[in-house]
């Protein structure tokens, strides 16, 4: 089987197989071939160790069923990530991406995407819309991730929020986001960024490295570095709320004293719901121009992971070869 | 006026001077003499330049009202520490505490407790009850701070709450949980703690360094540590609340990744309702017995402030000399 592969040898940590095992389905999980599969920070954490994860990484992408014993086969179809035990307590409160004992795709106990195939729960799955193409569907894992923003906890009507990072997950949230009555500002740094902005009608606030006035009601952390924290509290108004969506690499070295000075609310925000990501990409409410920096056969992934580790890099994406 | 002085002079930083101007009494402010004050966490690290404060410190206290024309006169009191100027945004919301250009006693821009006498907004004025003794009312404004977190946003009925440190706030912090419906633990350390406990029927659960089941709903910070976040971020199920007391005067180097993958709120949490927190002492609901550690003559002020940066020191009080 065609995939990338994360060995516990350093030197390639990352390489390019043809002959992984074929996985073979099991009962509950269904073989699927991959289309298209996205690289995002994630990964490029996990290369560089993060979870110790060893084994085929990958889990944004877009796929066929092939299992022909599922009700599922042949439907064109994109998975969440996690993969629950069924039988623990968060499982119990239905909150299966908190399962205590769960496999994650291509992070945790499980191979994931960049492959020409792999194993996943049936009841992982959601049938995409026609109306959907795979350039799109590649992107309802990131996507939800965004709509999580505002499924979590309700933001009060009206708020003014501030996306801090006008990265890939940052222009999600964004877009997201403007589908409300907020009053969104985007914080960036760039003209690319700021000339996005404009393109898709949202206010742009550049960056000078004054302190920021601390008046927005919402701060949503998506810069992916630990100063972007520091950034929030400075610009969150007291008892206002920093959603954090960055796993920060590296252990922070900031000041939290204003967080507690401000009694400000910081809510840990992750994975959402793939339904509602594909119902505004089948809605085309959500623009992804601009958002593909470039697309790499599989065989090419170790150069695909170089191009999506650069500095403000859109999403880049993979396609493994004919089966 | 006797008083402690925090100088820029770094060698001492904090003496004591029976020299200090006498406060006299502005339109809405009126003067109180001091009759016990109390050292807390937040005047020690004063010292050693937090907020870069200089001038008198002390925040906690309770006294006389001198000033013969407020409706005030002669009752004793206790005082808000923080003097809100009344027209920005954050007084606008009535978060006085939140002002955008507040002063605060002994702490920033006014002149604190550890005096004679002091000048406070007559408006931050509580009168004690008959029933509460100096000793006790001197915890009002402790005792408020652990108020608030039942305050500033409700528990759930019946949630299961950890306090992280048994100091002088984790205590009182878990007396006022123990008022409510929520399962309590006190995470302890020490025999004298655990023996506090089972004194006052409270749950002890002793940290014995393996790390802690994720189970509970909140964790409440109390240690004044930044490993304290580290664990309360262990101890908490996912998409649970910790509340951060603590403002820690380092800047932490820990990792916050478990705070976005379980999806943890984190609530910074201060100041808190003087009504309720008298009410409390007036009800002779919080003991206070084995809370202090010693009281000095407040001419014995660099002496006490040693005593009270000892480790697991209780409050230690100070006593202005006769006027």
């Amino acid at each position: 089987l065609e995939a990338l592969l994360i060995s516990s040898d350093p030197s390639p940590r990352l390489s390019y197989t043809t002959n992984h095992p074929e996985p073979c389905a099991v009962p509950g999980e269904v073989v699927v071939r991959v289309s298209l599969a996205g690289i995002c920070a994630t990964d490029l954490e996990i290369v560089r160790g993060y979870m110790g994860f060893l084994g085929v990484p990958g889990h944004e992408f877009v796929g066929v069923v092939e299992t022909e014993s599922s009700p599922l086969a042949g439907q064109r179809v994109v998975s969440e990530i996690n993969c629950p035990c069924g039988t623990c307590d968060m499982c119990g409160r239905g909150w299966g991406g908190h399962c205590r004992r769960r496999t994650v795709l291509g992070i945790a106990g499980r191979d994931g995407a960049f492959a020409a195939r792999l194993l996943i729960p049936e009841a992982n799955c959601h049938v995409v819309p026609d109306e959907v193409p795979d350039e799109q569907a590649v992107f309802t894992e990131l996507l939800a991730a965004a709509v999580q923003v505002i499924k979590l906890e309700p933001l009060e009507r009206g708020s003014r929020v501030a996306v801090l990072g006008a990265g890939r997950l940052g222009r999600l949230v964004a877009l997201v986001l403007a589908q409300t009555d907020c009053h969104v500002d985007v914080i960036v740094r760039s003209e690319r960024a700021e000339a996005w902005c404009a393109k898709h009608g949202l206010s742009a606030v550049v960056v000078d490295g004054r302190r920021a006035d601390p008046t927005y009601d919402v701060v949503v952390e998506c810069t992916g570095v630990m100063k972007g924290l520091e950034r929030a509290m400075q610009m969150c108004r007291p008892r206002g709320t920093i959603i954090l969506k960055s796993t920060y690499a590296d252990p922070p070295t900031i000041d939290l004293a204003p967080l507690v000075i401000n009694e400000l609310r910081v809510l840990g925000n992750r994975c959402g719901p793939f339904a509602d990501a594909l119902a505004l990409l089948k809605a085309g409410k959500i623009p992804l121009d601009e958002m593909v920096a470039a697309t790499f056969p599989l065989r090419d992934g170790v150069e695909a992971f170089k191009a999506a580790a650069a500095p403000g890099a859109m999403k880049v994406l993979l396609r493994p070869g004919a089966p």
